[in-house]
């Protein structure tokens, strides 16, 4: 199984960073006026490995699949509703169709498991594992064989994509309670504060979906390696965005982290790999509790708290222009010996 | 005076704004998912008049002016840096000449009383009141016929102006004083909470700033009033930009609100006209302490938090493709109807 892992170096160049920090504060504003737009361009600069970097041909990347789980009333949406915003998406009236559209990123959606079968046709990709996972708190959601598929079929579609920038999305209900599982065994917090509403249930689905998942998590006692918990909670566009991470990191792609299920697929790259994180930028923290905790633990800084809850990938393209900025102010401001404005008095 | 000051009515449409969160709550999407950019659009919409805004000819206004006060020593920079900086501006090397570029947002220098002349040209507007203003430290920063004529200009400047969103920046050695002066008068603060490093005091610099600060407060005790505080402490660009806020206001322009001082005129405009938030976003809560304070004063959430402390409307122009986004996300995405996507479970 190891064997489909892409090993991830440590792209860390203290001679770089410091270029690159030393570009900043040569530019004509006061020292670190730009707060954390300056931190977002060593960054950016650091993954490209370049001082002037440039963001060529982002990419948005929806993986969708759906939930076994979802049939024990852990979402306030029925699982139909996965398949209708797969044409949504492709009909480009979903918010991350949207945002899309006005930020010029490419969107993909992938078909890793919907519970239906699409219609070929351009913006989708096919690379179904099963018709939806199998209910976690019976067994696992999915074999050893169809996460390591999933896992292979997500760098596979991350080879062929151009660019330097991948955003990731998702869509599946019932897939915060996979994010909300793996985040309370791949980082041993308490499986209460991992939970949250999701796409919006009350107080007393809320209860519920907390006493589902302590079950599953008791019945999936033995399964604390990442590529075990994977399985076990699912789901496939999970798995599939764990290979697309990994992908994307081993040819040091930006790699622009949305919500709580996007950050679960980067906890379980970075579980495998470690120095994964070092080409993410977190786009937002998310309204959704366990999406702090995640990032926390990912030692990723959120640039957006905006109290989003959606998912698609929406956050990572409301971010995306930060992204740009960052680089053009590292590309195009001028310094101060160029602009010819005096420096601060010694 | 007072004749100069449009008269800004209330706005508020509760069954406009009832409609516009309708439509919003049928987007393909679970209710209150997309968040702050949900109040943002219901905000811009109700500003616009329009249950499917559009925004127009965005335009940034860069008010410059110098400041007697700085030879206080409470500014980190010499005064010299307020004219370098507009010529940097129009050469396109500032930040927000970048952010500008970017966005497509239009880009408009005022020489409000700045210590040096500019030979005229593309992008530069002359409304110059003084060489800088006097020193608040000894008598009020101008006259209030020159503060009189500084609004006017401001009103007269974007009248000329296209489109239905105006982005405020500034730019002036020391006017981070005039902001922390009027915050402190006009919201009854006291001076210390209010005054900040500004573009990179050291702590004695700082102590020595709030020691002036609290003697220029002293000495213009019964300046109590807006305008008369707003002529006491200065300067000419807050002045004009406090006309610019007004007139924008009175056309329901949507007034993108940038950092401490562009929030500073917006406080004065405020205080003569309460309506006039209303029409303004604030783009950014900034690394400056009083800032925090002020937009609290008005009642304005920032959208963003990236600990910037710029100033020239670098903040506006960061955010202003989240203004794009909610109007987008008003006019393109689906509803549940026509994308035949099933609602929640009951």
């Amino acid at each position: 199984m190891n064997d489909t892992i892409p090993s991830i170096s440590d792209i860390t160049d203290a001679a770089l960073a410091e270029r690159l920090q030393s570009a900043i504060d040569n530019k004509t504003k006061p020292l670190g006026a730009l707060g954390k737009l300056e931190t977002l361009a060593v960054r950016i600069g650091t993954i490209l490995g370049s001082e002037a970097p440039m963001l060529e041909a982002p990419q948005i990347l929806v993986c969708a699949g759906d939930h076994g789980l979802a049939a024990r009333g852990v979402s306030a949406y029925p699982s139909d509703v996965t398949w209708q915003m797969v044409e949504n998406f492709l009909a480009g009236g979903a918010a991350v169709s949207v945002l899309a559209r006005q930020h010029g990123l490419a969107l993909t959606v992938v078909d890793c498991g919907v519970r239906r079968d699409f219609q070929p046709r351009p913006g989708l990709v096919s690379r179904r594992i099963a018709a939806g996972t199998a209910d976690a708190s019976t067994g696992p959601a999915m074999t050893a064989e169809q996460c390591a598929q999933a896992i292979a079929n997500g760098c596979e579609v991350v080879r062929a994509l151009p660019g330097n920038a991948l955003l990731l999305g998702e869509m599946g209900i019932g897939n915060s309670s996979s994010a909300a599982l793996l985040l309370s065994r791949l980082a041993g917090l308490d499986i209460g504060a991992c939970t949250g509403a999701g796409t919006g249930l009350d107080a007393a689905g809320l209860a519920r979906k907390r006493d589902v998942l302590r079950e599953v998590l008791a019945l999936h006692s033995t399964a604390t390696e990442p590529l075990d918990a994977l399985a076990a909670f699912g789901g496939f566009e999970v798995a599939t965005l764990v290979g697309a991470v990994l992908q994307a990191a081993e040819e040091r792609r930006v790699i622009v982290v949305d919500g709580f299920i996007a950050s679960a697929a980067v906890l379980v790259a970075q579980a495998l790999q470690p120095h994964v994180t070092q080409r993410c930028v977190a786009a937002h923290s998310s309204a959704e509790p366990g999406h702090a905790l995640l990032l926390k633990h990912l030692g990723l800084e959120p640039l957006l708290n905006l109290d989003l809850r959606l998912g698609e990938g929406s956050g990572g393209a409301l971010a995306w222009p930060l992204l740009e900025s960052a680089c053009r102010i590292l590309r195009e401001m001028a310094s101060f010996e160029a602009a010819g404005v005096s420096r601060k008095d010694a």
